[in-house]
């Protein structure tokens, strides 16, 4: 069954109706139309006395709960399910009530430390960790991801059949034509749960904090494929949820190519119905001789 | 004359070189393949006695001074040529040559106040300022943007000639199908510059990096085009740098319309070679009647 709800449903909704002037045939019409909803959230770590904002961003309302749980997933910040107790919208009488859905509180189990350093990598790195693709990915095994283990294949013309699967499951995209998706597929070709955001990081961090919440990770025997393209962040996301094959519509970036085969993730781009590219690890990959 | 030569030239090429499987017709074969190459860059800012890391972001080597110096102007951090003494690639000798050109120091003229509190704002708000949209617009005016000044005209034939020019001299995409670009055009459509990056944001910075160090700001008469959809952010960088039209390719989110509709910014989505939809300040595109 494909997984379509979602935990953390904002006020405001995904899609924003407006108006707007369509120029076509050398004449202007005014039409309704929807907008993709962009709207900042914020997402509060409480840890006993402790309260701290971890990070602002610019997503698509829906799903809410699930991005911050994916966020602090991906972030090392938090392992699995147990190290949360609660997710839930701020309602402090501070907060207007606008904003309160707009803010998600993330209370974690106590009598552990959590490592909240890597929040602060995108604003300080120290020397001695140096900044060049490959300290990017030494990093990563730094931070304790293994190599993807061997053993799942697919087929190639499972593959070519992704994009239309994902595409014919984006209902905001059909609305507002402005969406990236992730979507979580088997090895077989079954789409098992998709999210969508303006933002492409954000759709990958609430595909991944879903499956955190249903005891899903690691994903070893999955296919997560992006409407758009691939980078370094998507595919560390990736690893970190232990997916062996990332697919993608479009290109990858140099670095995404280098994460995907330093950890043994097979990486397919420019992926259409007829066709795709294999960057790394192409034995999974079965072609019918 | 078009801009295309670039101030901070990576050792490392935005182009990477590898070799690819590509699947087609029923079989696997190996091709060699170009990927957009994406590395950290490490901003580095210095002014008097102090040095401060200000951000990593994942880029496409090339423009990088650039790249740093839109970035410290959307930010609010610089406001003209003038608080900019030098840039330079970081060539410290505990920095190994790799890295040196990853690290890009920022040298401020002293004698005044630089304002680093915004770069916090991805990572803290404080309960004043609020979470959502409206105070997303709200902080832009407190900011100081003003609203941007009609009288700029341009007419719906030369929006949708737009398209043609821009793909035709991305030529990094043509070799790696992989790269956002934002290209500055004057009103009669002639393309002025064009920046490409993996980070669709350091496009936008590294185009408006450009225009800084040109003298050229603000850019009330001009109009920027980017290859993807638009955002907040990339409407808050045009509006910093005063330009009255954007162009995207593809949909705008609702808090790009809302950012655009508050600063009388002229905001053109889902733009085709025979079409296009105007989202706010329509009265800047002249149709033929």
């Amino acid at each position: 069954m494909l997984e379509k709800s979602v935990a953390g449903k904002a006020r405001r909704g995904s899609k924003t109706k407006t108006r707007v002037r369509v120029f076509e045939e050398g004449r202007m019409r005014v039409r309704p139309d929807s907008l993709a909803t962009e709207e900042p959230m914020e997402i509060r770590l409480l840890a006993g006395d402790t309260r701290k904002t971890v990070a602002v961003t610019m997503r698509t309302p829906g799903a809410d709960f699930e991005l911050a749980a994916g966020f602090l997933y991906g972030e090392g910040i938090v392992s699995s399910t147990e190290d949360i107790l609660k997710i839930s919208y701020c309602v402090d009488s501070d907060v207007s009530a606008e904003q309160q859905y707009n803010i998600v509180n993330v209370e974690l189990r106590g009598g552990r430390e959590y490592d909240l350093r890597s929040l602060e990598r995108h604003f300080y790195t120290s020397s001695a960790c140096g900044v060049c693709g490959k300290a990017s990915l030494d990093q990563l095994e730094i931070k304790g991801c293994p190599a993807i283990p061997t053993g799942l294949e697919i087929s190639a013309d499972t593959i070519t059949s992704l994009p239309d699967k994902l595409r014919e499951a984006q209902g905001l995209f059909d609305a507002t034509g402005g969406l990236h998706a992730a979507g979580l597929f088997d090895a077989e070709g079954n789409l098992l749960a998709i999210r969508e955001d303006v933002g492409r990081h954000n759709a990958t961090d609430k595909l991944i904090g879903w499956a955190l919440m249903q005891g899903r990770l690691p994903l070893n025997k999955h296919v997560v494929m992006v409407s758009g393209r691939s980078s370094f962040e998507i595919l560390q996301k990736c690893l970190t949820a232990g997916v062996p094959i990332v697919c993608a519509i479009s290109a990858p970036s140099s670095l995404a190519v280098d994460v995907a085969r330093r950890f043994g993730m097979t990486l397919v781009g420019f992926l259409r119905s007829n066709r795709f590219n294999v960057y790394s690890a192409p034995e999974r990959v079965l072609v019918r001789s």
